[in-house]
């Protein structure tokens, strides 16, 4: 494997291995000169087809403090309006050769049918509702940091299940991590085949007492035009969470941009209970791992591995973090 | 202080010296290897919720120039989209450890609001109609250049003052730097208490003639449709500055981009009477002092300082400007 | 001369110093460190009118692998909303002192025009309808490196001659370096005078098996509201390009991006005789060729050159491909 495309892929290793290396990145972020030469010299494209100021300036920010180029295509605006498929427009950007594409789409798949059109080594950003691996790596390495071991937590994730990476992605990665995961949300926005993600499904937050950690998603505006449920006030009604829901002890989660005041209360997202800000943060470290791990210790593109089979220590010979000339 | 928020709040002293700054690193433009190391591996970020050529690039260019590296936020086209407030913006963005914000919004006060969101320096490039203090600090830079000390000069400010934050800044900088300022423009493109910056008010140019330096205010398109002026035609009959009312010795500026045949006759912006483009090469140098005040010789983001109390000659040591190796 | 305009002002011998430089060049790219620091601290604008996501990411490669430092402007979004002419977006990018201006509009002429309006090297990365040399050049390379010299070649250009800058750009170059050209399509789409750029005409493919190379050009979708063709199915009738037309032994070349299954059947862009993602890598080797030839080497902007006559090789050393430090 030389790609993320998936939390689904990845075993627990796998996920703890990307974990200790970012937990070794972190601190370049502290220091005054945050940048280690580590992809000095590489290319990573950034192919985001949908608007995100935090996972695009996010991978942006780790690829710089590798010492990375970087390269944004926002295809609105360009040869999309022109009428160019993705296949084409990834068959362009591969002739450029670069080292690792990190791509957001709103179509299911459209990552792994990227690999392949090109030799590039290839990051899912999100792809539709399918995944958005690094989102539920960064939420891992938050909680670790927190808590220690996910061995055992209960983890409730609350909201729109249906049309949610984030979900999807948190729910294989919390489980693989040995935290038990619970989901709650209207039916409407509840897939009936969820349970075989491995979590248990709620209709209200009648038992929300059981959760070490509660993580709200965003509540999609776009969803009311469609019916899903019949207003945000209505919706805040039953499942937002709020002071009077989350009780002192349990700590809240959200992967952004919050709408305030529909699924947390606002006053809940600046409160101490709140890990929000520590996921931005743990976002540049943990994509800075991803990439580190896929592009480094090669010689050229895509010549690292994921996988925990393969011997990648020695490849990481030598110290990833020297100090900057 | 550890920000740059307006021109309020800097003395004369803290003016000079930014300007003494400016006027070492202008060289820098003019040596084929553009750059020195002064901020190597610091992270500035452009967030931008105006559109603004001229601006974001002259940022940019001064914290290229410097070796620091730079992150554009345009967030029309990013979560703005998504409703997400300047307030979650800003937390979202801080927690990516940027060493300085540099900030433009239509909003009064939001450069400071932004200052207790998060740690980095902040930079206010423009917020709605309050403030733009670079803009008035590459105008002293200019006008020194070209005059020497501004003492006893009187300076016309020509327009709609009503809203222009460059108008606000460009008051206070002139009249601390010793100018006298004339403002002069049709009443209802004058606020009633203009007078308490410290300017003389004009509703005709029938005295521009006792001006030593012109400076003529854009005049926004979208005014006509509020009906500030009858039409822009009437405007440019009775302030338009033109080779008619300026008089051979005196000097023109503007803040850009200039409506050539409005606010300026067009054969006068390419005159040699004209210091737009010397205001534009201003820009880099004045910002790339800024920066480097806010940034250099500290450890970590915002703890140097623009008050002239403090000592920060010694933190420039060693020399900003060493020949790149 | 100082700056790259037109494929109409360059002489054979000035073509192939260029694809001999870019053949330099093309290794970079294969490298694991992609950069070469032949242009550290150089200063490149992307000035780009028109969306584009091939151009202007060829640019912007081209110029990272030379360690130059990019700016890109799409001015759509900025000063242009706010009715800044040309001229005068040009006037404050040049008071920015860049040492090189790629530009891209839809006035003929107007890369030419801006040469007078400023200092730097200007490229003209698409002028109307009236030229694109980089395109030429990077089809010259993909020629040069599949078949060798073009003399005696026969090249045909299919599809609308009328509204295409590519099609002038390559006739020019394509005769110039020995080639027989032929351009066929649609009365309607080709012009009176074209035998005059040193070309045949025919208005059917009837003969296409003449051809050595057939270079098929994008059918723009404007123009079928402006009633230049019945229908782009109509269109496809008498003029695609597809398995039916094309023998084996037959080259294809496209400017990208493709219609698949207008100008194009989609088997042959994918097909072993398609040159379209050789062209496409051939760009960012011709465009660091052309920013090396016109920046390096100078001690200060647009002070080389691309004449054959001015001893430029001497200007090359040392070494523009030193290993990577």
């Amino acid at each position: 494997m030389n790609h993320l495309l998936s939390i689904e892929e990845l075993d627990r290793p796998a996920i703890e291995r990307i974990i200790a290396e970012a937990a070794r990145f972190a601190e370049v972020s502290e220091r005054a000169v945050k940048k280690v030469p580590a992809l000095r010299g590489r290319m990573i494209l950034n192919l985001f087809y949908e608007a995100s100021t935090r996972t695009r300036s996010s991978f942006e920010l780790a690829a710089k403090r590798l010492s990375a180029d970087v390269v944004n295509f926002a295809p609105s605006g360009s040869s999309v309006e022109k009428g160019e498929s993705l296949k084409d427009t990834v068959l362009t950007l591969s002739a450029h050769k670069p080292d690792a594409i990190v791509i957001r789409t709103p179509w299911v798949g459209s990552a792994e049918l990227v690999t392949r059109w090109c030799s590039a080594a290839i990051v899912n950003a999100g792809d539709g509702k399918h995944e958005h691996p690094t989102q539920a790596l960064l939420d891992v390495y938050t909680l670790r940091g927190r808590l220690g071991a996910l061995d055992g937590l209960s983890l409730w994730i609350v909201g729109d299940l249906a049309h949610s990476r984030v979900a999807r992605s948190n729910i294989l990665a919390f489980t693989r991590m040995g935290a038990r995961v619970t989901v709650a949300g209207p039916p409407t926005l509840i897939p009936r085949d969820m349970e075989t993600l491995g979590c248990e499904v709620r209709h209200t937050l009648d038992e929300l007492h059981d959760a070490d950690v509660v993580y709200a998603l965003r509540m999609q505006q776009e969803r009311m035009t469609q019916a899903w449920v019949p207003s945000l006030r209505e919706y805040a009604t039953w499942y937002q969470v709020n002071a009077r829901r989350l009780r002192p002890r349990q700590l809240l989660m959200h992967p952004g941009p919050v709408n305030r005041g529909v699924e947390i209360s606002g006053e809940l997202v600046d409160s101490p209970q709140s890990l929000i800000s520590a996921q931005v943060e743990a976002g540049v470290a943990v994509r800075m791992a991803v990439l580190y791990e896929l592009l480094a210790g090669a010689s050229g593109p895509a010549s690292s591995s994921l996988r925990p089979a393969r011997p990648l220590r020695s490849q990481r010979q030598p110290d990833p973090h020297p100090q900057p000339a």
